[in-house]
């Protein structure tokens, strides 16, 4: 495991966005990357952004989400994706052929379909305070999972409800790369920026390896790669 | 992970052989090897002694033991290197500049050693019926452990203590590569053979990771082989 | 360049064998190999047909053939693809979805195609006494080149008839990888054997870098290996 | 060949400091790079200062200096270690520990050095207008050449005298990696700047291999990206 300490928010994202592009400059062949919506990556996108728009040299690269909350009427794409897009894909000017979709209808070939694109090169992470990622909640998935359905019951509608303007949209269950599937990526690249995250990461470094903590699962992995800032690293 | 059936224990040795000889024919680099003692690879070493004995083309290739139960003494190398030297390294007649030795002298530095090394480019494990591999025995480590000293407690003095002539001789602590160093390594081929393994197999396949069964956290790995002959393997 | 010296056919033969499987069995994603006819890697198939044959086990793994000499009428498959077929692909029963077939029809797409597969793990290649590798005849390509057609003229003509019954058939143009085609692969494993071979091994080793001896780009390659007999490389 | 034109001088000295940082940031083992003195990096150079400069996180990267024209007196340390301690150790704070010297006293053993330290993962390179590249100028070294040392005829000491204040200083000889020490490289990143080195990138580009033009060979290995401005890259 490689520990970076980044003395702010800013310095987290300037360093996350220049391992991303390294991670797509330094080899010739197709780079596939699973990347993270929500709010940690955000100064990491509007610094992509910059990198990525319009430059050509970079069509070898294709995302892809890892984690999909469906509309329950499927009326238009899920909400991870529609993040993504209005974060990194839209301002970007990323095309189409570059977007590798996760969603409710493909999620059971999903990792058949990453093992035969040459799998993940890199897959960036974010954490949450209860130790989850990608779709990862406590209680919701065990280690040995690959890519699967998750049902929502009462305490995880609660949980996702936010994200809908319109609660009827509230879906019976989302999708999510599992242990396993994350596990698989060549590199990990965990983010965590804020002192609100710095007990998840006291955990995530010192705490044992369980379930009731999904991230610390990661720390198994050969290459990972954590990068937070002071705030978030402060506990360590 | 990979998945791997083998007829019977000579396809097994032989494949283990060829996988073995394929990393180190691979690459021009140096390679380094973890490398097992038991009951399991003794066709793999016979099969590995053919292949290797007097080839200088070989001798950029590195061997580590993962384990070592030093004698109380002192007076002679432990365990598990002598069981190493003579299955395999003295009938290979591999250079002493080749074998890496690890031991309860040099154990503190030995995860930093491989890592300045350029890391395990294989290590080859077996399995105990109990789950442990190396000397990762359940009670003993944490998955979140590097490379260690196990205390010997009454009971894991009665499991040793066939490996001595003289009884007194049983010392009262062993060294092993943790779960994380074994983690670390690029590439983890697991043997497994016989009827005696085959429930062991199935709770690797099937079971749940937890520290009660070490080898869980194996399948965790991105890059793990199993082979396994038809006996072992029968209950998947 | 790592160079080994076999003792004798059957250890060239075996040895190349074994790094072949090296190549199949250590990675886990699709693996491409572009492999040679020819009279050299006989022995080689052989013992790749024993290790190979019915190990669904292998099924990752893509054969290329990297020059074809069509027939003129068109009316059957060419003469490289024939002979891998009776040399390997037949005997050890190769799926006809592990084929990757270049032809005088597809060959301007095959740079781009073996790119979007992935690129070529290996490339096995014998060597001429006039120093040609695949169709890369000394007077047919430049370095520069890519896969190629390369026209016939009266020259090419009398050494290409000798492969066709029906001299009718003697095409007027075959195809072949180019020398930048074979330069891209990750690994290429040059083969050489017997006394008649011993003086191109020595202008392969000491000489220069010039067209007028094709295969001496390859030792510029980071990765090669060749392996020689007692016979080819007794003037080095 | 990855080929990629920039803007400008600025875009392609981002665009080279983000692939070296790249280089550093997506590895966890030791990273070794070669990177060149000279006009071209000098905005490399400034950008690479501000990501690099107090990162302890960047300590595992070890830096090679690929030539180096010595003091005739030996007072002081050669040209080009001086230009590179100039350019980016000073400014960089690049501890001693992490910089790899080559000298007219240790050429010999560099090769072998190299190898054991695990191989260049990357070497950055200017090209010059006669199409030469570290110390390989027309005339001076083979294809076939490892790291050697260059004795000056009249020639090139009128090349050289130019970095000596004194002339009595111009040294008999200096010593340069040679073509296959740089195509041993796991990446080659070539920079060109500027319509003066439009010509010498045409030739690069669309011309034959041939020691005539040093660099012509570097477009045959299987890992190269070429960085050119649009001046630069005018002509293709």
């Amino acid at each position: 495991m490689k520990w970076i300490v980044a003395e702010n928010y800013g310095e987290l994202s300037e360093l996350a966005a220049e391992m991303v592009v390294g991670e797509m400059l330094t080899k010739q062949k197709r780079v596939n990357l699973a990347i993270t919506a929500g709010t940690t990556p955000i100064g990491m996108y509007e610094r992509l952004t910059t990198k990525v728009k319009g430059k050509n040299y970079l069509d070898h690269v294709h995302y892809y989400n890892f984690d999909e909350i469906p509309y329950k009427s499927g009326k238009q794409e899920g909400i991870t994706l529609s993040d993504l897009r209005r974060l990194y894909f839209s301002p970007a000017a990323i095309a189409e052929e570059q977007i590798e979709i996760l969603n409710e209808k493909n999620y059971q070939q999903h990792d058949a379909k990453i093992a035969s694109d040459g799998g993940l090169d890199a897959i960036v992470l974010g954490i949450g305070t209860d130790g989850h990622y990608c779709g990862n909640l406590p209680g919701t998935t065990r280690f040995t999972d690959f890519t699967t359905e998750v049902p929502c019951d009462e305490r995880l509608k609660k949980i996702i409800v936010g994200h809908f303007e319109d609660p009827a949209e509230n879906p019976d269950s989302y999708v999510t790369l599992g242990p396993r599937s994350v596990m698989a990526a060549k590199h990990i690249i965990l983010l965590a920026s804020g002192v609100k995250k710095s007990e998840a990461m006291q955990r995530f470094y010192h705490g044992e390896v369980t379930e009731a903590f999904p991230a610390s699962i990661l720390k198994m992995h050969p290459n990972i790669t954590v990068i937070v800032d002071k705030a978030a690293g402060k506990l360590i």
